[in-house]
């Protein structure tokens, strides 16, 4: 963990190439717990192996930077854009998304070549030149390899839980288990308020336009849900009931026969994480789960999830502080009382990603970004569901107010919790 | 076809019993063209055998009218609910959808026996009470049955689609092919505007509460999107270019190897319909397309899709008129100029249903019904968009600007088409 | 059921005309006890709706017979030969198996209609052709026909077990309740033995040629396995232990949750049949099972299958006696001891096919017909294992000692059943 | 490759030491030109990762060996029986075959600690006994790890099939490109022969019991079918014509859309092999066919396939010898004349798997062996063809004339080929 705070990378600038180091770095350290063979399996279709996110990440700068801004530019080898372009349909063909798992070769040194070969000319790139239309796109290569790095985590957890051994990524300290926070509801702002990104920071196009929208009446919870507040909704019955349910989110529980999150035992006494199996922690969110799950709990405890942009209203007054990735813990925490001050809602950054009540579309005005980079978040608004505020993977600095995160709602394996609202 | 007009069934009133009486007339008027074999095929999961549809808004009647308010009743055969209830949970278990087609008894003569035994009761009981909580849920079932009506013939559609004999469900007269009226776009309201149901007609829960909702400034086309244009899209590669797909449509593009909409044939000339395969009308609205092929469409053409508070706020102002099922065509017709009159937005109603941007959710404030009936909207709310306004399949009288018909962004079956907007 | 014995089909001769209308109504009489709807619906893509059976078998002499022996035969529909093509690539394409209970049209009175014109002209066509190539031909269709009526029958008894109804095809009078005749296992000729068709009566070109084999000493039962000793398998952990099964078996038990035999219910004390569900005979025939059950219990038991060469070295010694569709009981009966006579093996004829050891394949020397009726019988001779001996279902006079049956090991829709056999 | 002949590993006795450490020495080596990351996947679920080869082989010695042959036996690691059993019941439970290639851990490194602890046991063992039952056990042993190399081979080949960098396994080099061996026909012996294992040397359970079986008369060709011989099939639309083909075979072909044995690219002219992709050599025999391939070729020739009695009536003749593994080729040789001599039929051993007509079931009199072992090949006898006489990736040693490979008609992963025979 550095001592120092890392270089900001939510603003091109002139700390850009130390930004870069760090950020590349850091992907790279992600992978020093893992042995070789580990970084080659994929578990199922929506994850990826851990050295394909080492190449794709790299792909991503060579493709998208060195090709087109460093004149007569070779790549490292011919025929792994077609390896390692995940989805940009207008840079090319692709190898298929669901054997990304066969790919032993390249192998993980020589993808590491790779990474070394493209930073070397990163490096002399960014000092040669540092025009703005060249750190733009910098800094979306290095917030695109934040993803992957929460990514590489959430892929490998997955991976190791298939595992009869059971195998821990890395040991972490014990979790603090303190009692949780008594749970309260915050009043909102409502009728006209402005969403979306504003101000000169990076943002992703899908954070924007900034716009008008209505906002009714509300109020959300002072922290996200906790284990035991799930385990009453399991023990009063909550996965056998199906008016709690969404239809779909029924058919799911059906066919897939949940019982309780990803990673618990059948007993609900422990759960699968980064560091091994552990026991549970009551007052830390619950995690690893599907957007059904936390619409139902929700039902289940007389309240709703909160929308998008009831969520921002809130987060965009707070620091962007919490328990992210750089903290080491890689799993949620109790919320920690702040001694009875603001009285704001805890949590709202990290810990887990918080599910929302809105589906993912384009916002008011919304254009996507000109030519293949504009693939990157516009065509995936059909079907999933918006996440916000980070979690313990996400890497310190990634998120913001405005972070639109968006999952389908099925996906558990990500670090997807709950905070509930309700109308006032 | 009636002389006179129907009886209204938007509101519960004195008139229900003539209403009642159209309405289960008119559904079993549907099936005239039909031989008993034609009443028991499934044509896919998402598809329902005519002879059901008969025989569940028959139960329908029987599960929340007559064994809730008449003391004593006793249903015509036991072990029926288990066979025709649809996805009520809180009534109990019910017989797996894709398997509908299977139940060639009870026979068609013994569903139009058990029509005739519920309507003998149904009659009895209005005559003998008009209270208004029954007023309500008989105006509801009988909103549920038009709602099979149209589900109905899109079904028979679909499966006399698949037999190699083409047959016809009922021949119609032939259709004007005047040339489109010229493309226009008509500016709509901005600011904080009412949306949703208002007023004391009927309407479904999920059409309310009315609420506030800030619109951005937009423009809609005047009429909707027709098979000429439609046409040049496909001339232009349409269906071979993924940049112009969502992530989802050009996957189910790929895997059902799409290349025109629904019931085209192969060389673009002919579509099947109601009345067997009939060569294309030009001017006539493009029909049997998925949200995807929508979607795609609008991007090609510059342009988006409205948003459903957009859509309603044209069409509140606008009187419930045009081409329903009661005109007997069955089929989109060309939009009429209506002489430079008023210019507003043309085939609002009627015609097709039009695909808008909106994700399908509740509104602010949104609560089911209770009981039972509240499973009839809120549970499906999630992976599925919302269309407005009516086909040329919807019983007249049947939807209003409020009305908000749902289904997943690949079905086709359905009379489903297209209008643009844009921002302005 | 006739009083007189029905005319020959074993042989082409000069009683073919009385044959032919003998079978041919025999068809159409199955069909009386079913509403249109039920001959419409083809509840697994093995099975096929009755009406279907109906016009294939109508088609096969149109296509076999009439427009190769009649000049300018006029076929009675076009397009029809598309839909009631089963599987005869050298004739043309056809209409996909798996889609046969979409074709509600033509209706159950059209294809009567198509059987009364093939009818005609196949009168007409006998009174004036005698020739051996024709009378052949026409019985082989008398052959094929019969086999349909049995596919028919078990095909519609798949189908009303799965309506949550149980509608009974047709009631017949109680089965005996007798005691089962005591096991016995009766030695077999060994050394090289002769085996195949002989004779001048007809034969499936998969019955020849008749060819030698080497038979080692063995020993079959007097009997079929009764219900009452797949009981005692059962409960002795039978369906639990996959030491019994053959792989393939074993996992189509865990895949399938296979717990007893088709159609019996999961009390074990019924069996759902063509009078509806009844309670078990126990003496009676176990019924139902497929070749990986009837495997495994002979495993348990200490015994095995016999080979089809051993079962017909027995068989070709007997009289073709037994219950058959004709008795019109429609269901395996119990052994009846016939007095200490012979003491030659019970039930080798009728009651349930017996599963043998030996998978489906040509014999020594073996030539499909020539032409499109080559198809019949070779083309399947891979996956599939034998069966021999007929069932309750099977019209009399249509098998004989060298008939082979054949069907995938996991089959269980046909009357299918087991005799026990050892080394000795 | 070895410059002294290897071990001898057909019997069990004295020389078993040394020949244990061969065998288990050269199941490493073939490891040798993989990395770390090629041992993990598993490219479907036919196949196995190179990893878990390694580990399952060596399971086999602890668990059938050292765990009943030494008191107080202390397993390298618990729960690893789990991970490496492949499939006997009788054991215990197992690691779901389809997801071996998600175990990352246990890591290369300590499967081959793992291999290092039993190999040390084992040595110990084998100095300190020499009775009978413990060399039976490991003879087969050695016999199945020799089985674990040429499937090793073969998965590795598939793997790296699927790779777009399309890797090579390692160089070899170049194949002769002599000339086909002119087509003859060799007559075979007919009448009452002796078949199966005879004899002191070892053998599985399922080469015998040796007993008598009836030969018609026949011939089989003087060499194996070869690729130019193959592409005349092809080129004569052998894949477009269904008359050629078994049911099954054809419903492959079209589901799979097969034109050409696998590993050829479209335009045939090139194959992947173990040393990447290669042009094709016309007078080497056609590989990596699936029985229903190699039918249909025989079908298209005016021929058949040999039984495998008359394939064994041949062989038990010959020498065993051939293009085995032990020659590093590791691909199918054009047939060498051999100077006009005995005439006898080349390529009986090595090359490739010949096909036969034979289904897999077992001979008359077979048993199972005792116990866990039991399961070794007894419970696959369903839905599998019979091969003979080993391949280029068979170990030199391994095969004999009774020896029955088996596997399911549509595999094509193996070095499978095919020789014609006809009758006589």
């Amino acid at each position: 963990m550095p001592a120092l705070a890392p270089p900001r990378v939510d603003r091109p600038g002139p700390d850009i190439a130390p930004a870069y180091a760090y950020v590349r770095d850091r992907t790279a350290s992600l992978c020093a717990p893992l042995a070789p063979e580990d970084t080659v399996a994929q578990s199922m279709p929506d994850a990826s192996p851990a050295k394909w996110h080492l190449a794709h990440t790299t792909w991503f700068f060579e493709e998208f930077v060195l090709a087109r801004f460093v004149s007569g530019y070779r790549r490292f080898r011919d025929g792994w854009d077609y390896l390692f372009n995940s989805y940009y349909q207008t840079v090319g063909p692709m190898h298929a998304r669901a054997r990304r798992g066969l790919l032993t070769r390249p192998t993980l040194d020589e993808v590491l070549d790779y990474r070394a070969h493209v930073d070397a000319a990163m490096r002399r790139l960014l000092v040669e030149r540092d025009d703005a239309g060249l750190l733009a796109r910098v800094t979306l290569g290095l917030h695109h390899e934040q993803q992957h790095q929460e990514l590489l985590l959430t892929d490998i957890q997955h991976l190791f839980s298939l595992n009869p051994l059971q195998p821990a990524y890395r040991e972490s300290r014990a979790a603090p288990t303190s009692a949780a926070v008594d749970l309260r509801f915050v009043a909102g702002r409502h009728g006209v308020v402005e969403t979306g990104h504003a101000g000169e920071g990076f943002a992703y196009d899908n954070e924007g336009p900034r716009h008008r929208e209505w906002l009714h009446p509300h109020a959300i919870a002072n922290r996200c849900v906790t284990n035991e507040e799930f385990r009453a909704f399991i023990d009063d019955g909550g996965y056998r009931n199906p008016v709690l349910w969404l239809s779909e989110g029924w058919d799911t529980v059906c066919r897939e026969g949940w019982r309780h999150p990803l990673y618990w035992d059948d007993d609900l006494e422990t759960t699968f994480t980064l560091a091994g199996r552990r026991a549970h922690v009551g007052a830390a969110p619950v995690c690893h789960i599907s957007f059904f799950e936390a619409d139902a709990f929700a039902r289940w405890a007389g309240a709703r999830l909160p929308t998008e942009a009831e969520w921002e209203s809130f987060a965009g007054e707070l620091p962007v502080q919490g328990n992210f990735a750089d903290s080491g813990m890689l799993r949620p925490l109790p919320a920690r009382s702040t001694g009875g001050a603001s009285g704001g809602p805890l949590q709202m950054f990290g810990d887990v990603w918080a599910w929302t009540a809105s589906p993912y579309v384009g916002y008011p005005g919304y254009r996507p970004a000109q030519g293949a980079i504009g693939e990157y978040n516009g065509k995936f608004m059909s079907g999933q569901w918006v996440l916000r505020g980070g979690s313990c993977a996400t890497p310190a600095g990634h998120v913001r107010a405005s972070y639109r995160n968006f999952f389908h709602p099925a996906a558990r394996w990500q670090f997807s919790g709950m905070r509930l609202a309700r109308d006032a």
